[in-house]
């Protein structure tokens, strides 16, 4: 965290960010029953209740504890069941037992939500310090990170049900609209600033620095789910010299034949969605793929993935006119629309979509989905950690995971930022992950 | 099955029978939250709402879908979610995600078991044929089956929290007694009977045929955990020549330093209760150990398990004066007493009791704990498994499984007869199983 | 070990003993390249040449560093390099590394063996005493058991070759005969004597003890290829319901689609023997099948496996007839002959083969195949294990193994009497192991 | 390979070139015994004899069977079982089982070398086409990457001897001198051109493009065995801090606690060299680390790993001091002399030596032992891979892997240059690779 903006905002300010953020959390889970928010399907997704819980713990060990002595613990071992992994605060309950917990219940999880909010809103009501406003900033971002996680944890643990539950009624369609053919959009290269700008932002975005880049090409939208299923059908998957080396090994060991969440049935096929199991929309982009998948697909195309850098030079030139409708996780659709609806419905823009003609335009660079990077997720040159305990939060990460930009529909909208990372390993699918492709100039 | 007794029970009986079986299984659930149900800590150990939903799919797969042709099905899925092992029934929902399923709802699987209760109770009263009579009783031996198992399961699944949950409250406390010398009791050995007379008995229990034995003695009571401590402390889980060779694998790849529930914190030892953790009781039975702790603990001590036969025989003998006050399921312990009470208090010894010397009597044969065999759970001479789909219930699991004997402190007394004949592997450590000696005469 | 008559043994009688089986293990090896030594080809096969330093370690450790003051070890570190699983000798190297040494080279473990032998032929000269001459006879029952195993072990490393090497070039055609339908042999069960008798014999058959048996039957001979392939062909492998239901797991998990050493090309059925690849011969026995393929087929042939005491019964009422002319390791086959072949060439019933009706004859009870049976491999009553180290050769193996009787082919035949506990896992195939049905009378 | 240079190759080069590196394989095993060739101790480790087969299978594939119509083929199997990973050649012996291959045997395997190395002769001798020249060249360079792996996969097969083998007998002492303070070099950053120039280098080293660096240091030697020592006995392997995440669960999962072939007996150091098991000497490079360590032990150093864009400039700018003597293959030493011989022996650089200051000097940067970078193994802008199959021979690899730069010694002199990446999972320890600290300056 680059504590750079914390000491602009009020004590108010700050009540009101922290009211709506865990209030967001909380609403998240409206629908759910109490069935729901013990699952764990797999190691890497955490129970719902656990993520009440954690980014509650976040709350009290790294802001109560150190800056409110009369703090006093609802149950002193749930220092240790909610730790996720600060081996500097102790040891965690293991990860892959955390959907073993029947108890603390869910009711027991809300009281201690409520029992560190009252303690949080009297801190944050007494003007404090900068250092603790800049901990409750942090808090509340992770908190954000969390949301994201809960949608797409409870959507891995949820598809694992033959029922195909439905994660909530009132989720709206995505919105639909025809998809024209890629287009690719050039960038000429030469020296770029990469980093982190005003605002907050995590210690990973930090420091900003040049880059050098070489003349490459973006696709201007990302790649539908028909495109990716003439992929599946000639072949893809079953055919090695498209593949890493490492994404071949898995394809085979773990059987993979198409998208995470799609289904193949008498014929036709399905998806998966928060909402239930729908007929596979050729016009929406293809999601829940791994880095494997992208790069295989981007092989097969004759194209490649962006590095990270060439994705942030062009979302900083493209962000006035492109960001601003981006389709976040408030939009209330849990599932990606159209691969060009997001840059249709931007305001500037509504010449070139009256026009008919959109192939220059750059579509969907924020929100939707998640885009696959190149770029291993590694230290910026001048990178240095937050201090203490808190240093583990990126930092020793930074070891065979890759780089994702761009946001996703499960993404709050102010989390997001151009210079934002998000990192997982390449054969991670679970996440609101797809493929937007690059090419040399 | 043995379909022996089955002409003998009265529509009226079979009624009761049923009603009083069903609402055990539901009885054992009215202390427990919404979220202790969906549990599951291993593979082997199933959450309890599967329970309840699986024994009541026996009934509606095995009796309603045969016999019962108004009958229709709450949802089609159901025989998917809930068949456990039957090939024959059709592709069963892989066993180790039976966790995963939050729906339907532990209130979705109450209503199930409603609407299977309204049919299975309008064909019991319509005085239905013997094969439906048979089936219904044997469904119901089914289902004490699974409410021993929802306890250890249960216990299981509690034992993974660092909280250390409480069943129920009102748990009675296990009656003590002070422990004496154990003693050894001979047989003379020669041809006995062995395996099911009168009443219903599983087919693993047919036919009755005769067995020739040698001279032998059989221990006076179960081993006490105050003696499997000095076992513990005099390094028998360092003692390779102690165990059995596959038995020594798993000590060290799972690094076994004591039964499965004792817990040693601060230089003193601890037992993982349903009612929570509690020091250890020197004076009750050791429980929760593996085969191959029973049998390192035997060549510790200088003797041997017995033999299913040689229980068998024991147990014949000893009926009349032993079995009648036996711990089982309604006692409402839930967890073993005094590896002495249980003879003490049976009518018949009064003498014995007051004289003090309890040394002739034989203790604690039935209820309890299971006692480990050295046998081999293999068919009897002349074995045939029930007929069609139903034959998958017990004959294929005779592989590489030991047989225990006597019932626990978790099974419903009704179920257990001397010819009873429970299975697991040998490293298995989860159900209320305990250590009786015996040795050669 | 039952010493009952080691006491018989002239020195002379010993040393030829003792040369006589040496030099066997050594003419195996002749016809070896020097590569062929290491290989080990999964962590139940050891390489040749450790099982020549392991027989040649077990004379070292057992006999000369009790009893042989003046005896010099080439290299201390081979102590615990050629150990087996003598816990109480000490810590051993890992089994599954085996074949992770070069060194000592073949010529060195040559010389390791003339080492010992030199050492070993004084000490016997020296008319030893009872006890030695006890130990030496358990050292060359320890060397015949390597023998067997010595060239089932090279079976399957040789067989990982897709160049399909041959052992040698001189192995004999397995002899033919035509194959007439299988008849089954009564006996009418009762009280029977089973275990060892007079002569040498492992701790394991001890003692003799009598059994109760119900009437059965017992097939004439083993089970063709020919009757197997009709299992394979009627889907024996894909239902579910034929199989115990480890058997079923391990089918499944590891994609059994036949025999061990079958191969399916271009639908022709083909078959490894220790002289290469073969197309597969219907006449000859099945062989390197698992307990769980021997009983699935049993059971789809409406049959059952024999219990140990079943064939130890038959075999005894049969011997004098039926062993004579077994085809043993000396008979320089390396795969058994026809499954009518051995008894047709019994003396005694010349008679019989040539009226053609050989269906009352039990043919091939010893040598060809080990016969899987149903029983496991327990402690006889009254067990006890030789004492001290050499208590862990036998004992701590007995659990979840079955007993197989019979010898086989590669079993050399004054190694094998009726009595002869042979045991292995219920999976384990690469023994020479084949099926001999029984069924209740 | 970018082809600029086989252009310029004459036929007589190319076959005195072509001999002097088949020659070289054959050399470095003229000390093996024939049991040493077929050791395989990890699936990532090869037996020598593979090595040299499949070498030569790459001149058979890529080269005879393409361009020497009369070309026949030993053994067709060959192509099977010597295929590594070349999916467009056809399906390959699976790796983990390269070492259950007795036969072919070793004179198997140089009577194939010989009729490869013929035919190969006979084509070069005959002024053949730029296309053959260049795959000539390029299997040349492949066979120098197997030279070092020769080396490094069978010290790992020795190092699981308890006999601690020696390779040969004829290895030089590392050559030994004082350990200077480390110092770190500054380099001004800027933008600096990274990748092949003239002569030959892999696809991967391609194209040569710029890249923007920010001001560094690079320390001026390795860090030493005592350097690393006390990091060890700091702690070091218990300190989660210090570890990347995914370090820190091997640490766990594989207890290391030092290097992988260190050694620590009665509370002294041991290190596994190719001649055998000697004191660790604390004045020589700590070498076979993996990049968590190097990484682990950079955090502790209060330093970094260095990006391979750094080495390279770095490696640029001192080429022409540095590089003359430096230790490689050919030195005959085969373990890396002392951290500050290498310059110290650079002839331009005799004063510094003599005047005993030696911290200007960038000492050891090429041969002695490959060092991490923190740089993932990614494609270069523009990259293109080999066309056709030889497309799989690096860019299916660019995934989850570390580059590492500039040689060992166990790497021929004239395969290495300042843009040569080497690549390996951060895990790997087995190769020569050893730390080299940088930090920002």
């Amino acid at each position: 965290m680059e504590a750079r903006d914390a000491a602009d905002i009020t004590a108010s300010d700050l009540e009101s960010f922290y009211r709506s953020v865990r209030s967001q959390s909380e609403r998240l889970c409206e629908c759910l029953e109490i069935e729901d928010y013990g699952l764990q399907s797999m190691d890497d997704a955490s129970p719902i209740k656990w993520h009440l819980a954690h980014t509650t713990w976040f709350f009290e060990v790294f802001v109560l504890k150190v800056f409110a002595d009369a703090h006093v613990a609802i149950n002193p071992l749930y220092e240790y069941l909610f730790n996720s992994y600060y081996n500097g605060v102790g040891e965690a309950y293991p990860r892959p037992k955390r959907g073993h917990l029947s108890r603390p219940t869910v009711a027991d999880v809300y009281a201690y939500r409520r029992h560190v909010d009252t303690a949080m809103e009297q801190l944050i009501a007494g003007a404090p310090e900068m250092a603790i406003r800049e901990r409750v900033e942090l808090g509340l971002h992770h908190e954000q990170q969390h949301q994201e996680l809960m949608l797409t944890d409870l959507k891995h643990h949820f598809a694992q049900n033959p029922l195909f539950p439905s994660y909530r009624d009132d989720v709206l369609e995505p919105e639909l609209a025809g998809v024209g053919d890629m287009a690719f959009i050039g960038h000429s290269g030469g020296i770029v600033d990469i980093g982190a700008q005003d605002g907050f932002a995590f210690d990973n975005e930090c420091p900003r620095h040049p880059v050098m880049l070489q003349p490459f090409e973006l696709a201007n939208r990302m790649v539908s789910n028909g495109e990716y299923l003439q992929f599946v059908q000639a072949g893809g998957y079953q055919s090695p010299p498209l593949w890493l080396s490492d994404g071949w090994a898995i394809v085979q060991a773990q059987q993979w034949q198409s998208p995470l969440y799609w289904l193949h049935q008498n014929d036709e096929w399905f998806e998966y969605r928060l909402d239930g199991l729908h007929c596979l929309d050729l016009n929406l982009p293809v999601t829940h793929v791994s880095a494997y998948e992208a790069a295989a697909y981007a092989a097969w195309a004759g194209a490649r993935l962006p590095t990270e850098f060439e994705w942030e030079a062009v979302a900083d030139a493209w962000q006035p006119k492109e960001a601003s409708k981006a389709c976040f996780l408030e939009s209330g659709h849990f599932h990606p629309g159209s691969v060009e609806m997001v840059t249709a419905r931007a305001e500037g823009d509504v010449d070139a979509e009256v026009n008919g003609d959109r192939s220059s335009l750059m579509q969907g660079l924020h929100g939707q989905l998640w885009q696959w990077t190149s770029s291993s997720y590694t230290p910026y040159p001048g990178y240095r950690p937050l201090s203490g305990t808190l240093g583990e939060y990126n930092g020793k990460f930074m070891s065979s995971q890759l780089v994702l930009r761009g946001g996703s529909v499960a993404t709050p909208r102010m989390h997001l930022r151009n210079s934002y990372r998000n990192f997982f390993y390449p054969p991670d699918r679970w996440q609101f992950s797809g493929v937007r492709l690059a090419r040399d100039a």
